[in-house]
């Protein structure tokens, strides 16, 4: 599967149109900044946020089993019954700042059979425990990014024009680390952390877990970034990836949320650096590491609340900062038109 | 002019509530917090955030001729006609978050005659020069005192639950400095900043003026707050402290802007110290004694955006997170309600 995600370009005017609003230059700071992009983005002055979206992806980790998590494994397709019932985090925060909520089943070990509010995308029952074989196999990992492309086509052809990312999946903080020790070369140790709230004791066991596997899979530091999706990755992340790269082809705005999302996304910039130009990093997570991936990405979130839930809570809890980005740009008016001196 | 603010209590079922909500525990970082402290303010499990208000307090300052601003003091009245006109970021903000806008004139020297939309509360045509004498007589201090009561009180008595303060006033970064320098001990120097952007040799103009205006005034550390906000205080900064004291009088959550709010914040606990029990710190400003401010009140804002406009921007932009604080204790299922499992 080939992704051609384009580099967004340059549009001069935006920087004087920005700074003609009637405020001093500078002074909304990081949001000013997130208004070129977004400009940048859409190549347009008068930035349109249409129909905006948060993806749920929810898929199972074979590791679960072997203890890397406070919870178990059953509480993937609980929570994604939790979602489908409206009494979420994510529903919550959703419903409340205008987004569209979207749950796909990338992968959970349960059946759910038909049900309305719950895309089916199922690549398999979880994946297999990487602990002892590479968690997906190469088709698998191609089907899981390409039913994501397709997830986020359809909705660029709905005219969508933001989506954000969030997830379920019950150990899948092992295997975003399991990402971001690969692809960012960061000690491992560093980062793996509690996850939805191991204690010390779990913590070390998590660590110990996550070493073995590192050594069963000894993958080179330049392994294609497919090789690695498939040998730690989950359904959920490889379908993350996927709509990411199909987004932004398409030019849509990307809400990146937490630690899981952005490992995704890590994967997705291998493939097709560019797309980081169309990201938006909405959260530092409270999951150490996190920090060791936005370090890679030189990204500065909007957010720093301590938030570790995933769902894609931080993207939509940071949602209207960006819609604030878009509106000062598109609603404010400027010096000349209100009749507001300028600086001495 | 006597105010009687009660300290919150505490609700021992709130965190209860809170810890069972499907998430693990605290991984809502800050908004938890922030949940209970509205429960607390409200000493209710179930609180309503219910018409929300932002308050934008206009003044002038005399010693703005002086020479303290990057900008000619007519801009606080061409500014005043941007809010009225709905073209100012405040406008934006407020109109994207659902919050009321009032825009409240304590004392801008200006005439606009009586106008839709324009809260007539004026004192004064802009305070005298602090460089001088005294910015304000303590009869019209504490007038302005009490015309922002009446206002909290109006807006308390039409069931408004939430104010965000906001303000425009030339001049009014380098009052706020002075008056955080008198309340904290932070070494004046380390109080002024660049404002609404003041080249070097502008900032060490003001720092200098500032100095010299410290050293006519010549007042005790522990000065009375009434007097020290009468020396170098602005008519727009004292209808805040009042119209603070009075909401939270009534229970009334108050969202504190930048380091102009603040520093009408920080007269106001020195009357009423519970008074910072109903505060939720929308943001850090860029303005260099914002910081010192949040030291002396111990408070973490939810915001840190590198904004520095004022007009309330930063209360406006950080309301969702606070409506979200509430929508989850209020909207979340817990895990008894959605059948899933706890923590192993």
């Amino acid at each position: 599967m080939r992704f051609s995600v384009p580099p967004t370009l340059p549009l001069p005017a935006l920087q004087a149109r920005i700074d003609g609003k009637t405020k001093p230059p500078g002074s909304l700071g990081q949001l000013e900044r997130l208004a070129l992009q977004i400009g940048q983005v859409q190549q347009s002055l008068t930035p349109a946020l249409d129909r905006p979206y948060v993806l749920v992806f929810a898929g199972d980790h074979g590791a679960a089993r072997a203890g890397v998590s406070a919870y178990p494994q059953d509480v993937t397709w609980q929570m994604v019954e939790n979602f489908l019932a409206g009494g979420a985090a994510i529903n919550v925060f959703a419903r409340q700042n205008g987004l569209q909520l979207q749950i796909i089943d990338a992968g959970v070990a349960h059946d759910f059979g038909p049900r309305d509010g719950l895309v089916d995308a199922k690549i398999g029952f979880g994946t297999h425990n990487y602990l002892e074989q590479a968690a997906m196999s190469a088709d698998d990992c191609a089907a899981a990014l390409a039913r994501g492309a397709v997830i986020a086509r359809q909705l660029a052809d709905q005219g969508c024009r933001v989506i954000g990312f969030g997830e379920m999946g019950i150990g899948n903080t092992a295997a975003a680390a399991l990402l971001t020790h690969q692809f960012t070369g960061t000690p491992l140790a560093d980062c793996v952390g509690r996850g939805t709230g191991l204690d010390d004791a779990g913590l070390a066991r998590k660590q110990a877990l996550l070493a073995q596997a590192a050594r069963r899979a000894a993958l080179a530091p330049d392994a294609p970034a497919a090789k690695v999706l498939a040998e730690f990755g989950g359904f959920e992340m490889a379908m993350i990836t996927g709509a990411m790269l199909a987004a932004a082809e398409r030019g849509i705005l990307l809400l990146i949320d937490g630690f899981i999302v952005t490992s995704a996304l890590l994967v997705a910039v291998r493939i097709a650096p560019a797309v980081r130009e169309y990201c938006v990093f909405c959260h530092r997570s409270a999951e150490p590491g996190h920090q060791a991936q936005l370090n890679a990405l030189q990204a500065e979130p909007l957010l720093d609340l301590g938030l570790r839930l995933g769902e894609g809570t931080g993207a939509a809890l940071a949602w209207p900062l960006v819609r604030a980005a878009a509106a000062f740009l598109n609603e404010m008016a400027s010096f000349e038109s209100a009749g507001v001196s300028k600086q001495a």
